[in-house]
């Protein structure tokens, strides 16, 4: 099989980057072009970016000449990922999916967008059908799907299973962010250093609503949001990778023991798991059993940094239960999360 | 007015340091004798510990022998502070008081002890009174009182204007806890640098339940609890001092607007303000309106270390209010709480 | 005694802050008028600065109106403070001085101008002559005097003992330093959050200089400088504030013993004791004989963030010493060393 | 090709988790025992160990009962990787020798014995030949071979070219080193988070020696240390994972140009690349040129954790040259360094 020519808009900003090492030997999906802001375009790559990551810049990025995010300077591309820094993201991805290039973005802009699937393929597959009805290209050739932030996807796969089985009312939740999820600088080290930020700017009402989009549901071209409510409080930690939730929980139907919850995670089916998409985690959802799991530093990384982590699974005194659930924000929850949902869309027949 | 003379039980512990540290110059408490472990007893107190506080070891404490924690050997203190561990706390503290001699405590052991008062002197001081119902030294000379946990502390202090003003119906609280919580060597520097570790053995049972006695009422010479249920999920954080909580909590009766919320905070009445206690803070809970604020390494040591910060308060989507609070925990979470008690207790007369 | 009106430039900086902390209740100088960029002039200091301090933004200065660095709008001030930026330090410093108005600065600018003392009261109380021969202000009145980088502070100050008991041949030094050094933002956290960065731009030129600038000799007008080399080294490190030195030091006459070494420090006097200036340390140059002593977080604060903190003395097996330093790089190193000066130049009378 | 069965001395410790992890897949190698103290002996691995990896715990190893480390228990195994504390390696590193099983040990207690290599595979493989003269076990069976502690493994390898073209006369050098070479719990959170402490016990020694033996010459069964002189301070910094080193050279002869310098880097070759050892790194010794790098965090993990970073190679002012260096100092610096030896020693058929 050939593979897929894709582009990376915003290639040299700290998610750009993780697209960027995260598909150098992608067996689909071939990098042929790199976007990033007119003071970076004409560059070599490699004169443009300061590169952040512990693996080597790989070199069939490292030589390619830095382009401007417009449509016309993509051409021949099959689809792009976009990185794009949200001031910037609303003009240019609707540019590209109004000239006929789909665009598979990490952006928050068209998030709401209500004919824009915020699509999690392990947890709403069926929601990329919403790609039909866009109208940003007549012909159907262009089109916008967006990943949640990188909060709202671990709150969302650690959801899944307990909306399965017992139905969300409602729930509480802090997170304790980590640094990179700030971009590069990002967090001023004076800031963060032996500290907590108890504010993220922006960042609560993104938790409040995506994952009620994310567990909604698609009927007559439309997603109904789901009904349960959110309430988040992001804090910022000194981590590197890996944002960590401590989440209570008041279900529709609460289960008898935790046991019955503890199997409601332990019996769970990945819907997509006959796809054998190659980001897609062996377990998407691991329940760890001990106390003192998950941890940001230790397991962020676990399955390629794809895994949704939980643990502290109890019952809870004033809801039905507590739990925390950590995820690789910059990896499962921005370039791996929409890298795994261009793989979703290409076995789906979306990407021609 | 002479000062009393007393004695610190735990004297080389990291909650022991403090209290020497913190009674340096204290007008009206003067160190007379210093007790721990039988590894330590008999050398002087400079050789027995391992000094971890930023400031020089005092030097009237630095050349006291350190004596095994038995009541004999304290005769002619007027009381001793503990900050035992719990390990040998409650045979420890018992014996003290026992034999005639008040302990002023830190540790958990006798926190829920019917008899035993859970002090925090600016929400509960007329709790002191229980006190006189204690049956430890039927003379009536010794008894023990303790203070609420490193996190029950800003958690009571901050709910105390809430529940005036409205009442508290249930909360949920993650605590992001500071490493020196947990003592010294205490966290392995390998579980915490650039990382968060979602459980502290026996941390969150202490958390459900502390507050609901220092808000609870004295009558006919009992506690009775107050009726609001608490959720709890305490993590540790990389941080030096001071416990940052993330609260969300029901009201009996919500304010009309979050203006109404903050009021309650800032028309709030310190009951001992009149006794011009020398550790009680100016303000004692400080109600911060900047989003970025309190930050522990930022905040923590204002007004000495024993003031409580509030910050980031605002409406919320599932329960009435939400809010941050933090406070330095090992002076107003611990040493310097206890060292207001006593001076609430001398101020009151408990103490001869 | 009426006190100084001073300006302090570059107020709204990292060492702007510093100056503003400092000198928020000093005896001797208060605070007339704050300079800073054309972005915020014209503003409230409050609304100009991002606040970064631990301690409360003092009152007075909080509603100072910011103004334009220039001379005209610092009339009837006595002298300012500098905590300008190096990118504008040149010109801006120039200005004051030629304007009649002395300058106190902490830029690097003009360090290794002939004419400029670069001053270290404890070190080279001498050099202040040098101003007598400036050119800056034909009438005499406006000048500048500087005080070193960072690094060269504790250097200076460890080394003066030794270069007077034995000279000094030449040294290697590693220099790890706090974040705080690199201003706010600065360092990014993406960075520096449990790593080592071996690379400070243009730190290593100025540790390899100023210290033998600081140890030279002031005779026919003009400063001789010391004749030994340094090799140096500058890290970032993740600490906040205190830079820590690793020295190895060779020197002409070897002391025949690590006692004699140490007699060295604890025998040398403060040339300056007599005028018991406000922010020199009683004990200038602290010799710690623990092994694990000084540290950053724990020392940094001793004597006000005055103190140079010497500890680890030993011999070495390739050059004669080996020890460490350390002094907090935003007081001692920076804001706290340039009051000093002022302090030092009130004292002798070369402000009137 | 059947793997060698191989057995593991100090299984439960943060060394002894380390080879287990890096073991997991060897094709060479299998573990067939593993040994701690008498407090886990008797329980399976994984419910002996507290296992502080990010990967998981190898299910081949997790269900391994654990044995004494006597060698009695071992029979069958072909030899030991022993990461004993070094307080009870000497004698036991010496029954299993005089058994007969040979040991590939991480401690420290033989490197200096006369008859036993500190072995750098890269640097000087022919002292492997020592082993033949070896006492321990009369018949020849059992033997001991070392690798340097792991500063001295980047210091060693960084050397080497630079002896190689110049010779080595004398260097200065100051470690900044990560948590994890103290173990687990090792350091405390309290002394290190936010700080640097400038001293490890027992460290300098090692580093001011082991590079001297490694670089030294074997002739008449004897190995002839180097001649050049080291002096070392040792420091703690907050890092997880690789020590950086920055040090000072002098050369017996200098090169005339910093290219000359770095073409002894580069033009280097490795003396056992035509082994194809397994954990060999394609380039052992890599010289960065971007003055920022390397950087602990970045780059400990290159080449599987056993490549030497070198960088900021530049011209001394009282030393020939500046450079620094990083390595893994679990990997390359102990774990993955023994594992190396016993790879080299079974090619050079030392190991039946």
């Amino acid at each position: 099989m050939d593979s897929y020519q894709v582009g990376v808009l915003g290639a040299t900003g700290a998610v750009g980057q993780k697209f960027i090492r995260l598909l150098e030997n992608h067996p689909w999906f071939t990098i042929k072009a790199l976007g990033a802001s007119k003071r970076s375009a004409g560059k070599k790559y490699k004169q443009a970016v300061h590169w952040i990551e512990k693996t080597e810049l790989p070199s069939a990025s490292a030589n390619l000449k830095v382009k401007a995010c417009a449509p016309e300077e993509f051409k021949g591309v099959d689809f792009v990922f976009s990185g794009l820094d949200s001031s910037v993201a609303g003009d240019i991805e609707k540019n590209f999916a109004e000239a006929g290039i789909p665009v598979i973005s990490n952006a928050k802009n068209y998030r709401m967008h209500d004919q824009v699937p915020l699509l999690v393929p392990e947890v709403n597959p069926d929601h990329a059908e919403l790609i039909k009805k866009q109208s940003f290209d007549p012909e159907g050739n262009g089109w916008i799907v967006t990943n949640p932030n990188c909060v709202s996807v671990p709150l969302s796969m650690s959801l899944k299973p307990l909306h399965d089985a017992f139905g969300i009312d409602s729930l509480i939740v802090t997170s304790m962010q980590s640094v990179s999820g700030a971009g590069y600088p990002g967090v001023s080290s004076m800031d963060i250093v032996a500290n907590v930020v108890p504010y993220i700017g922006g960042e609560e009402p993104k938790v409040q609503t995506e994952a009620t989009k994310v567990l909604g549901t698609l009927s007559d071209d439309t997603i109904a949001f789901n009904d349960f409510k959110i309430q988040a409080t992001a804090v910022r930690v000194p981590t590197i990778e890996g944002h960590l939730l401590s989440a209570s929980v008041k279900l529709k139907n609460a289960p008898s023991s935790i046991e019955e919850a503890e199997e409601a995670f332990t019996n769970w089916k990945n819907p997509i798991a006959n796809l054998e998409l190659l980001s897609s985690p062996k377990n998407p959802v691991r329940l760890y059993k001990e106390d003192r799991y998950p941890q940001p530093r230790l397991h962020a990384d676990r399955e390629g940094g794809m895994q949704t982590a939980v643990g502290r699974l109890r019952e809870g005194t004033v809801m039905d239960l507590g739990y925390v659930t950590m995820a690789h924000n910059t990896i499962r929850g921005a370039a791996g999360g929409a890298i795994l949902n261009a793989e979703l869309l290409t076995a789906k027949g979306f990407i021609s």
